[in-house]
């Protein structure tokens, strides 16, 4: 199975593809950025997070996509363009169909340290350790992208871990 | 000047198409919704969302589309949704090469009746009014994607609202 783990944003958007034999043994492909400038207006922000997406999908030939779903106590402006964003991702692979699936962040922390509580660090840490990286990879978003990769793959063979597809 | 009217949504998006020759004679060329079931998968509801879109734009062939602009105060889970669907209009728009100009509900209120604190109630009559229509159109997602599209328009011919393209 080969996943492409996604985590969304206008400014930039996280992917890391990583694949699994057994749900056990680990292979990083790639991991790297979306980024679109802040001088384009919003309409071709969009477009090309949708092109480098594409992409990316088309180099990798991912089989399933693993994005990261967010709950935000923050302003509601910036819940919906971060809306927007996800809204672009989720209708690129749904094109390219591919199958998706959400996992919340305590989804995420579960499945990769076992515990809910577990902070940005540990998780960071761990992702570097199951993937056999020489070093976290920067930005978060990047690292997020991974863990929320890594996630699917972990649940995906595991039944403690109900998958949520959308 | 043709304008496509947009009340974005996940379960139901408003549109109007209006033509304006000089921003003072208009004529509604059609209205209606898109809805999408809450039984599928929301990236399946999105993938219709974008194939609807794009048959009413090909359709109707606007040359300018104005979406509403929402600022919630509810939950950021419903903005997240919101925010979703708005993406996915943002992007079938920039694909189809029209240009995209967004509207908070104060600027469709002041253009429309003059008066930043009108009610929903005094905007549809408006917008009936204007339109010459034999009733208000329903539901409320249709009259307020007609009200926006009229509000594109009475805005372009004036000096006193400033367009925000997106």
């Amino acid at each position: 199975m080969r996943v492409l783990g996604i985590d969304p944003g206008i400014a930039l958007s996280g992917y890391g593809v990583i694949e699994s034999k057994n749900g056990s043994e680990f292979k990083v492909i790639d991991y790297g950025r979306i980024e679109t400038s802040s001088s384009l207006k919003k309409s071709m922000r969009l477009l090309h997070l949708y092109t480098e997406l594409c992409s990316i999908i088309s180099l990798y030939q991912p089989d399933v996509v693993a994005i990261e779903e967010l709950f935000f106590n923050k302003n509601s402006k910036t819940a919906i363009t971060i809306g927007e964003a996800r809204g672009v991702i989720i209708l690129t692979c749904i094109q390219n169909n591919l199958s998706i699936y959400e996992y919340t962040p305590l989804q995420v922390k579960q499945s990769i340290t076992g515990y809910g509580r577990a902070d940005k660090t540990q998780i960071q840490k761990m992702v570097k350790s199951l993937l056999g990286l020489s070093e976290i990879p920067k930005p978060d978003d990047v690292a997020d992208a991974l863990a929320v990769a890594l996630c699917h793959i972990l649940s995906s063979s595991s039944v403690l871990y109900q998958e949520d597809e959308v």
